[in-house]
């Protein structure tokens, strides 16, 4: 199938221009004006739209395990959903259960993803640690394309890594040229306040948001970035958001330290005062961690993006449904924590960041696409519109307008966390690997047309880290 | 005449990779593996090259006069020495004297320029006002192709602009589209120590940094700065030679606001013992504004780099010889002000960036050209590689090594504040606009060849600011 | 008049303790559990009472001239009112007129001030700048007692000192060991957005915070700060109301430069959606300037108290009336600036700052009296009580209550910035020069019972500043 | 015994004055002008001296165990040689062992801290957890008069308290009014980088310091910080040695948390050029941790203490002898850490401190004696020159020089970190409980007459504390 995008805006993350795009074979074959048709092309008449790359999630949780249930959203629906909503990459989590094989957790979760629709990675995260581990590591980097690696300093009695697993797992990281991700909260104080928080009689979710104050946060990502500078690693902060963890990053990069930062669309126009709900499914419904919080931090995040602290916007993207968010009732603690948003990211953001003047179109695709393939190593055959990238594209109509919903939603949740949001700009059209897979509220996506995405190790960044590393 | 540069390490702002380029008419045609060589064409072996966007140096004063005389370097001499070290445009100065009229300045400045070997553009300063300074800054903006305006915050009684004139012309060029930028340090303060430091009997080059602290900086940068917040403009700083004027943009940059900041590859690696040499010759060849530092302010120059908080490299070149400098011998405030660099600035640089680990390639491009060129708005005219972008190009041998010094200098300036130093990784072959007109050693620059770079106002920044503009 | 508080907690800035204290001819005589009671001595009984240093408000202006009136409380009902608040003593402003000699304003302010009720005190502003107000400056310190110079750095065309004038006037505080002082807003940035509101027919109140935004406070502050910095003088910056001027001192204060600041009760307490109030009576009440804030600056503005970078607390007291603010009714930069709170602000103060445990007791005194005294080198004349000491003191009643309000206030304003706020924590007796002057509603105030405190140069403070002089 | 100190200058923290001394039976009689001579008093001729309090040291290790067998300086010895340097207390620190109870060494050490000369008291150290810590932890506070709790957050595999031990201590810390402190370091960081400096070859003292780099110390202390924030209780950070750790602390305390910073005499003046030395036994012998650091560092320490961010001087004198430390001749990591100090500090930080303006005489008895002693809740016992008070008294000739030098150190231990430098500004008498125990070089020591200090909880700042506590 062969596509010719006429007469658009193409918007990379270094420039706006007029141009003619055609994709042909899954990847774009040509960009420029005035491009000839070739023979039995489909057309597709872009005047008056942006052409975007196609956005990449690099936090979504599809298809997640959860005492014998999954999320809603398995590999197939919840990449369908980004593809409605512009997105045409993910990179989900593969996350080992305590002294399970890397290996193993890896080729399972690669098996529930087959089914995806649209092109798919992994993070592995490191959730113990023993020679197996080490080695493990070695095998996914050079021989499973996994570039980076995932550390929950939270969850406390479960998947925590403490400090002697970060020093081992980020030191095995830089030799392998892999990039060392964290959640960052301090999960003993996470812990401490949870039972604190209980033993008061505060069971609600109203009291989620108390037992991970920002400066949990905020402790968690110093100590992550302290040991990726004595380490000499570089460092991806999941999920920053609050002014605590993404001062910790300003800091560290102000003095040169290769720190990025990922904010969720979520935590960027959503505030805490959902949690005073007084209906347990409307406030257990926007129970995640970190937990939205008060308007301050907002501004504080939307300037992180503006200047340059913040690299990457996702939306850990996780769909419990009311059923599954029952579980805790009676105790916050057992809410199982996530919410949706990979089909919403792409319009919240134009509209809350472009529509506003905070970023430029450009910022927009830095942020959606073009920085997290390069932090991640696949670019450019993700983040751009240039000819020898993948096909992976977006069409914008920015002054198109959409009200947001569960009730239209195509992600499977029974919950919208932007219920009831207009937003203006969005996605008329999405191409992924050269197919035409979304055309004006048209969902076409094909179950196991998403193919696997190898990340190769070493990306340019590390070649200047290295010289860095005989310091210590 | 074209040429084809094969089997190169291309090296942009966002990548590298192998391509050839194909360069005709002084554009670039193509840029791709194994192009075809069209008939006449000169190829040009690049393996174990890096080609690189040619150098942009934001910030030079070449034929700059001075009470009757003028710099040593005319704007044929600056220029081609700049092809000489890989640079390939340069942005220059128009300084009119208080009560002159800005364009007369500007059209006896561009009478001068013609004889440019490179490409030129200017800034215009703004050292005094009324109304027909405000019209002249609309007539140099939408006829002249002028975008962004200087301004000086040091030089009591001469070309000082005041908080008045500041306020003033920021906003006027806020509604141009153009981009205010400052040379920052408090006149008054400067004023009131030279003359303490003089009835002290302090006249040598050693008082030049006492009476220029860094504190006389950071106040000017952190008020220019203040100034471009409430009204609402972006700004670009020159020569930021220390943390306080660093600390001042990097705050404002992690708050959102869009400034940016020069600095000098003099001030990143030398440091301010130089005018402690016994010999005024030496002292007084470094005597420039704002001064040498000590070494703790270039590690932070570096960490600016590094994170994000500065965006260009540039030199301030500006070569009085002995005989001028000799105007200061017994008064250090008559030194003139101006070091050379413009053909050691690209090799300095990698010297100390890359090869260190601080840079890797793709950002000692953003460093030397691209940034300045999405700043300025001449990209992707200018700071690229790719096909449609002049022909400005450098091919870079990182394993060749030189021995920068005043004796083998294309500069016509009779000091060379790097004399002696070493550099691993020089340039073989310039190509400005199409023409090789440097090639291993042999300089072939032709007076006259340079051409005028009109720089349109509205860069896609602009957008982003505008929109924010009712706030206030 | 012999006074013996009996069996109260005399609060000092280092302790708490109980103690009785011994007063007589206008001192304290002894402080010691269980003393004896002369005979005739008037005994009060303090049990369950704080008995703490007289309060000290360094920044009042009673019986300022505006437009040929003055402000509603003259120095004797403004002092009166501040005893009947607790507060003891006063440093005033003499403020010239620009080309007007300072010791004839300073002798006019001298004999306004006679008949204060209170000691008093004077800052003198440098308004303008010639050989006679470097002469001046020195007869008030070596004959007059000032010990301090304020500097308005707005009020452009009025008595705004420009950088010259700071210049000369911290360099000539320095050598007689006087404190330079600024109100730090940006004259030219204020008027430049005071002419573009009007511009804009924004001519109301609530225009008024929008022409001082807190960058243009933030800005003078660091201004003043970096000329502080390069002279080698120490700084105290008034009535600092946001987190821009409060982070420029705490940046100054952390690099060990000697700044010391100061912050009103009101812009602790009151945010800005004053300027809101549709009645333009209550809207221009509370213009001042600088103008109250968002809530978020007065969180920073205790953090400042808290953490030791802020050191007192202040009024700005200026009453002026409805007929007087309706001087600008149609234009905001009409409307005289000015409101009250000597009477309010120790309540205030104890009200939000002990009993919400922000402050302990101690440190409630350190920053109502006794950092002042030490700042304009009173102490231990004033703000401590110990034998030999000034007998200025308040008896407070921490469980006692009131409602403030413009009905039941002293102070002869007809405007309350406070109106209505229920505080706990009040005075029950006031003992100025050692008469009891203030007993539980009882205001017993004389005119003329005040003196003037004369304040030495040269803290102990400038001793140690004075080695570090030669840096430069 | 009666004392009566004629003649000098009284140094309190708030103030300077002339005034007599008069002390009996162990404490200050009275303070004032021309004090009466009782019959029998001996009578100090203090004209041209100031008279302060006795320094506190907060941070020593007397008589410390070490592989069978101890520390040169005993208590008797090592409070003697405080005595000598004009300091009267030391808060020591008991260590369990991990298992071992903490009633038990606290027994142990009050035993042989029996033969005291001068006051002392104990900071208990939490080096692992069960009921029977939280018991104690009670008992000691109660009964015997601790108020503060050590964490080593460094030391793997020995006494190193991790993130659950500290959350758990710190918030019985809370509970029972005494204040936690915390040795920062990063234990797992420092355990890595000895293997990995061990594994190349690096077994010299010269590689301790690059075992403990200064980011591993900020991350400790911003780590306890976060966590007292969390919990709501005060902090101290003991032995602050870096620009990282104060940094943290500076931040902490400019948003209004009351967290306390110490910092040692050594780490004010000696670079870390030290372990360069070539010979083991001088490189050795400044082995402690944190090590010392490079200059910069030092100016970031002096400048924390004149800005109030650093409170407390101190020495953690522990004095092991060449013999001792040759235990690491193969492998630094094996080298007993630790250095003298207690005799010389309060001379190194005159001459380094007030003689060069950086600290004036009353931020000496600040730093040396009286923020000591209200952190701790000993003021007004300790800290001050006032009736009342201890008689611990120190006499000081601000003329006086002296040679530091192992070869007329009173100290027991064989090495003196301060070896050879000269200091202006030395004790000449020192008063300790009401004796004369040195005079003019001559030690009057007596073992056995130093009295155990009991420290209350919930010092007047607790207060304060406890009221927002129920913020979370």
């Amino acid at each position: 199938m062969s596509i010719l995008i006429r007469g658009g805006t193409v918007v990379n993350a270094d420039r706006e221009f007029q141009a003619d795009v055609l994709c042909d074979d899954g990847k774009i074959l040509a960009v420029g004006e005035q491009l000839e048709a070739p023979v039995g092309v489909e057309i597709i008449d872009a005047a008056g739209l942006y052409v975007m790359p196609g956005g990449i999630d690099p936090h979504t949780h599809m298809q997640l395990p959860f005492m014998g249930t999954v999320t809603q959203d398995d590999f197939f629906t919840g990449t369908a959903a980004g593809l409605a909503g512009g997105t045409t990459s993910i990179i989900d989590f593969v996350i080992p259960d305590p002294r399970q094989s890397l290996m193993e957790a890896f080729h399972l979760w690669r098996g529930w993803a087959e089914k995806s629709a649209a092109d798919y990675s992994f993070h592995v995260a490191v959730t113990w640690w023993d020679d197996s581990v080490h080695a493990d590591m070695g095998k996914l980097v050079q021989e499973h394309g996994v570039n980076s690696f995932k550390h929950f300093m939270a969850y406390k009695n479960a998947i925590m890594a403490d400090d002697e697993i970060l020093v081992k797992s980020f030191s095995r990281a830089l030799e392998l040229g892999a990039m060392p991700t964290v959640h960052a909260e301090n999960g003993e104080l996470v812990y401490l306040l949870q039972q604190r928080l209980l033993q008061e009689g505060k069971t609600g979710p109203d009291a989620h948001p108390l037992s991970r104050p920002p400066m949990v946060e905020g402790e968690a990502a110093q100590r992550a970035i302290a040991i990726a500078n004595v380490l000499n690693t570089p460092l991806y902060v999941v999920h920053v958001s609050c002014a605590e963890s993404l001062g910790a990053i300003t800091r560290a990069r102000a003095s040169g330290q290769r720190v990025f930062g990922e904010v969720l669309a979520g935590h960027l126009t959503i505030n805490d005062s959902v949690y005073q709900h007084p209906e347990f499914e409307q406030a257990a419904g926007h129970v995640m961690s970190p937990p939205f919080r008060s308007s301050s931090h907002q501004q504080a995040l939307w300037q992180g993006l503006q200047g340059g602290n913040l690299h990457t916007t996702a939306t850990d993207h996780c769909t419990f449904c009311a059923e599954q968010k029952a579980a805790g009732k009676d105790n916050f603690t057992k809410i199982p924590n996530g919410c949706g948003g990979i089909e919403e990211r792409m319009m919240v953001l134009w509209d809350a960041g472009v529509n506003t003047g905070r970023l430029t179109p450009s910022e927009f695709v830095k942020v959606t696409s073009a920085n997290c393939a390069q932090i991640f190593n696949i670019y450019p055959r993700k983040g751009v519109i240039a000819a020898g990238a993948d096909a992976d594209i977006v069409l914008w109509d920015a002054e198109g307008s959409k009200t947001l919903s569960v009730k239209t939603q195509f992600s499977k949740g029974d919950f919208n966390v932007f219920e009831g949001r207009t937003v203006k700009g969005i996605p008329t059209h999405t191409i992924s690997g050269g197919q035409l897979v979304f055309k004006e509220g048209d969902l076409r996506a094909v179950a196991g047309r998403g193919k696997y995405v190898k990340r190769p190790p070493f990306s340019a960044m590390f070649g200047a880290l290295s010289k860095m590393h005989n310091a210590i």
